[in-house]
Formats: C-alpha cells, sequence, structure tokens
C-alpha cells in the first residue's frame, strides 16, 4: 500500500469517541437512579458491580436478545424511547420465565454512527423501565462500526439477569396432563415478527423515507390508532403480576410468546408425553394481528409461528387453579384467559380452530 | 396500501429460521460441553441457568462488548474462528479486571443474513475459548436483520458474567503513590483500533475484495508473517496467570487496556490524587505498531489512545511487589515488565518518553 498523505485519527476513521462521552456523562445520574443497594463501584468499571444477597441456593437466569427490526420503524418515524423499554421488557420477561425477577441489564447500542439524540432516547427509555421494573442499569457499550450497519440504521441488544431460589425455580418439568394454560394479553406485536409486519404494511425501502412516514401517521381500517402507534408500541414487562400469582399459586411453567410464537415458545417447556392443545376462539385476537394477516394473505399457520397473537404470556397452572389463576390476575389488572389444555400425548404443541 | 398478490411468510420476508435452528442442533454438544456443574437445563430455556456456589458474600462482575470492526478483517480473510475467541477473551479480562474469575457467557451475533459457516465458525472460537477458559457458554441469540446490517458483515457481542468473593475485590481503590505498574505483553490489537488500523493498512471498500485478500496474505516490511495473521490473531485472555498471581499477592488495580488505549483505561482505576506515570521505553512495542504508526502518519498520542501497544493488561502493585509480580508471571509464561509508577498528583496518566 501507498502511504498517506494525511496523517489518520481515530476520528478520522469513523469512531467519534468524544460524542459517545458527552451523551453517556449527561445521562450518567439518571442510570445511577436505577442502581438500588446490590450495585458497588460508580459506574467507570471495566465489570458492573452486583452484590447478590438474600439467597439461600441462587439460580442466576440469564438472557440475551435484540429488538430486531422493530429499529426500522422507530426510524421511519422518528421515536426511539419505546425501543429502550422493549429491551429491557423482552429480557426480564424471559429471566421471568423460569420464576426470577431481573437484578440488573447490560446493554449493547450499535450503529454505523451513533445520533446523540437516537442514543439518548433509546437509553431513556431503557432507564424509565429500569426503574419501573426495579432492575440496575448495571453497564453497556455503544459501538460506532462504520461499513458494518448500514446507513442509518441500529441494533439494540440487552443481556438481562436475574436469580430465583433453586426452590422457586419454574422450569416446566412440572407441567401434567390436565394442566390448564393461562394466556396473558400482549398489548401488541411486542419485538418480534417485524420483518414480516413491515414488509406487509410499510412500503420497501429505508425507514427514514416520507412515504413511509405518512402510512405510520395513518390510522389503518379496523385499528382505533395511527399504524406507528401501534406498531411501537413497547414490548410490556409482566414480571409485577405473575410474581404477585406466584406467591399465591404454583406456576408448573412459563412461556415467553417471542419468535416462533405460541407453538415455538410454548414447546420449549412441555415435558416429553405433554401435548398443549389451544383453542384460538379461547382469547381475542387484536386487529393488528387480523389486519397484518389479511393485507399481506399470511396463512394462519404463519400468522401463529411468527407473531404473539395477543397473548404475551403463557402459564401452566394445575386443572383447578386456572380459573383462580385468571381470576388472580384480572384482580391485579391483567386481561387473561385460560387458552388451553396439557394432554397426555407426542409433545408439542396443537392449535385448534 | 394496496394488497399483495402473493402471501408472505417470514422466510419470504428475510428471515430463515430453519437454517439458523440446523447450525445450533449441530453444535449443542459441544456447546454442553462448556457446560460445568453450574449449569442446569437442557439448552432450550428462556433464560441461562446457573446455579451460584461456593460464595460467602458474592459480586457478580458482568460485561457486554462487541470485537467492532475485527470483523471486517475477518470477513476479508473469510477466517472466522478467531473472532469468536476474541469476543470470549474480551469479556473475560474486562471481569478479571476485579478479580473476578468469568463463569458464563452469553453471545448475540447478528447480520443481514447469517451464513451457516460464518455461524459455525466463531461458535467453535467461542466453544473453544470457553473450554479453556472454564466459562459456561450459557446462551445466546443469532439475529438476521434485513436491512440493518450492511451485505455480508455481521456482529459479535457477548456478555460475560464472573463472580468474586467481597473481600477479594479489586476495584483501584487501594493505589497508593509509590505502587508499581506492572503491564503483561498483548499479542496484537485484540479488539480494539481496527477501524483506524483497516483505514491505514487495508484498502478501502468492502471486506471480501480480492484485493483485501491479496494484503492480508503478504508479509509487510518489519512483520515475520502475513498481515493476516497479526491482525486476525485471537484477543487473549489473561485470567489463569493473573488470578494465579493474586493467590500470591496483592493486586491494587487491573486495568484491561481496550478502546482508549493505556491513558483511556487505566484512568479509570486510579483514585483521586493517584497520577500514572509511564514510561515509553520500558516494554518493547510489537512491530505491528509501528508499521501502523509509519504507513498512517499517526501521531504517538494517537497511537496511545487507540491501541493497547504492546500492553494488553496492567496491574498495580505494592512499591515492593513489582519485580516480584514480574518474575511470578514470567515463571507462568507471561512476558511482563514494571512500566510505570503511580505518583500523587492530580488523577490522570501520563506517557513520558
Amino acid at each position: 500500500m501507498s502511504s498517506r498523505r494525511v496523517a489518520l485519527t481515530y476520528r478520522g476513521a469513523g469512531v467519534d469517541r468524544r460524542g459517545k462521552e458527552a451523551v453517556l456523562s449527561a445521562l450518567r445520574p439518571r442510570i445511577r437512579l436505577t442502581h438500588g443497594d446490590g450495585v458497588l463501584g460508580g459506574g467507570g468499571e471495566f465489570g458492573g458491580l452486583f452484590r447478590l444477597h438474600g439467597f439461600q441456593d441462587p439460580i442466576l437466569v440469564s438472557s440475551i436478545d435484540g429488538v430486531g427490526t422493530k429499529t426500522r420503524v422507530a426510524a421511519g418515524a422518528g421515536r426511539w424511547r419505546g425501543i429502550g423499554r422493549d429491551i429491557v421488557a423482552h429480557g426480564a420477561n424471559d429471566v421471568l420465565c423460569h420464576g426470577a425477577a431481573a437484578l440488573y441489564m447490560l446493554d449493547y447500542i450499535a450503529a454505523e454512527r451513533l445520533r446523540r439524540k437516537v442514543v439518548r432516547e433509546i437509553l431513556s427509555g431503557i432507564i424509565a423501565a429500569c426503574r419501573e421494573e426495579t432492575i440496575a442499569l448495571l453497564g453497556g457499550e455503544t459501538a460506532e462500526m462504520p461499513g458494518v450497519y448500514a446507513p442509518q440504521e441500529i441494533d439494540v441488544v440487552a443481556c438481562v439477569v436475574g436469580a430465583v431460589e433453586r426452590s422457586r425455580l419454574i422450569t416446566g418439568r412440572a407441567i401434567r396432563p390436565g394442566d390448564a394454560i393461562v394466556g396473558i394479553a400482549s398489548n401488541g406485536l411486542h419485538t418480534n415478527g417485524y420483518a414480516l409486519a413491515r414488509a406487509v404494511l410499510l412500503p420497501a425501502g429505508h425507514g427514514r423515507q416520507a412515504g413511509i412516514q405518512r402510512v405510520l401517521r395513518r390510522v389503518p381500517r379496523g385499528l382505533s390508532e395511527p399504524l406507528g402507534e401501534a406498531l411501537l408500541r413497547p414490548h410490556r414487562p409482566y414480571s409485577r403480576p405473575v410474581l404477585a400469582l406466584y406467591e399465591h399459586l404454583a406456576i408448573h411453567g412459563i412461556a415467553h410468546i417471542t419468535g416462533g410464537g405460541i407453538p415455538g415458545n410454548l414447546v420449549r417447556i412441555l415435558p416429553a408425553g405433554g401435548r398443549a392443545v389451544i383453542v384460538r376462539g379461547n382469547w381475542p385476537v387484536p386487529p393488528l394481528f387480523d389486519l397484518i394477516q389479511e393485507r399481506g394473505k399470511v396463512a394462519v399457520g404463519e400468522m401463529f409461528r411468527t407473531f404473539n397473537m395477543g397473548l404475551g404470556l403463557l402459564l401452566v397452572v394445575r386443572d383447578g387453579d386456572g380459573r383462580a389463576a385468571v381470576a388472580r390476575l384480572q384482580r391485579l389488572g391483567e386481561r387473561a384467559w385460560i387458552v388451553g389444555r396439557v394432554v397426555a400425548g407426542p409433545c408439542g404443541v396443537e392449535i385448534r380452530a
């Protein structure tokens, strides 16, 4: 290679260290508000420090995930705060499946170039959700990677760590034929199926085009709000009602309905010889899913394998506890239904019309 | 929007769920080899389960990070296994800075489309490094995000969780004027400064061009190996020698030299009133750094703020322990030097010629 005429700096090579520092410094006091007794240190550590106490025999439960291409809808609408909430709820719900409360999380935000406003909005959403759910934002990384990301695109990832007393661990191993399956309402697509939803509902091309903004502002037939509102509603956390329920009632298994939908996720907790039968009429499928299905002429099976179809979390409880679980969840402000049963049969999930 | 003529599926929308499953299924037995007694469950859980035991008052130490644009060099060379090793060592070294041994990790691999071979190679590298370092690969996520990543590009992220007995926690608070700073040799750029290194050493444009492959195969003047070998050498872990040393000798502080270089990282552990003076001649700067500096006409200060300059980890120990630390590290097979001192003065790092 020929030698270069101008001296290179890291900034010239596409990485702006100072802009990143400025955003993080401004947010640090608010990040600290998420820190309870457990967090040690001031925030500049190489690893986030969390003192684990109050457990006899702790099982750590950890999940890593991204928000996927929901970011492209956020880019289209220029609204990023919900994406922060999304990533917190996604991880917290995953660890909840094992009976664990999320203790802390670390985020990873990467793009070709990070726009300060976008990072600030995403982190503000993360901080707000962490405070509401009593999760410490223990650390994180923001990375600028020229050439790796498409221009204007961003990826948002989080690792959430929770803990549960070993005697309270939920794995699905306790599931028996006869058990009731209780579904709790989702509040939208959560963070899954956006590749398909975007392909069906949004014009092709880059998220920031004017055409997409117009479509997101419109109220489609069947919905009572603009499409952008419906598509960007943040993934909701289920920890509070479900951990409250778990104080009163044995839960045999919990499935968070993410990518793969009800069949792809419920099957993960079923024991050998346990077959789940879900009856489609037992809960109302929200109109957003109908809209996607009709507009895209998507087969029902594909809809169920891609979207949560209105159920964000499924609980498996003893037959006799099904109604009590629904009633208690309703008193806690949830919409919940007995949506199916576990029967004896080859391990799998059946969706019946 | 007009309705569409052809029915859409998630696969048609750009996400191939089955290809991903195939790769992960094939690797699952090898992933299980990384699981010691601590890991519960079979691998399909919503959150990875790790039983924490053997601690009186455990401090969890957690780090999240990506390998950055080293992936672009890997793409140019078509060699991905080292990238897996990189991400394990990076995180393990971060938690080591607090005296913690890494217990488990979760990975996140995302791209526009994931090529099976690439994912398999990266995960193979992760698994190999995890086995060597006794880290459980507890979970992970692979995401295909059409439109978010540039074609052929990939991001590789990991969250590493370790633990240390509270009485053994290292934070830098014990650092005092007079303390010796011991540097341990790096084995290359590790995972930092690749945006600048690529801008200086590699032809512009996409990583898979034939031009880049040719440059990577060449042995540049001053190096004793092809450039690709030098640039892709995996980030090395320091846990074994450093935790062995810590059995014998008090360590006041540890800094992992990543983005920001020696000044940007050493400052993170210095107490108020503690100033680090690093003397440049005290260790040999490897020729790869000279090559980047000369070819790019990069200022020395910028080199030190961007690269590790031959020192991957710095330990701060009591003045009288400096030589003993170096001697013990050498017996453990490391190259190590007393590279500087802590003096009384305004908190900061000074690099002296």
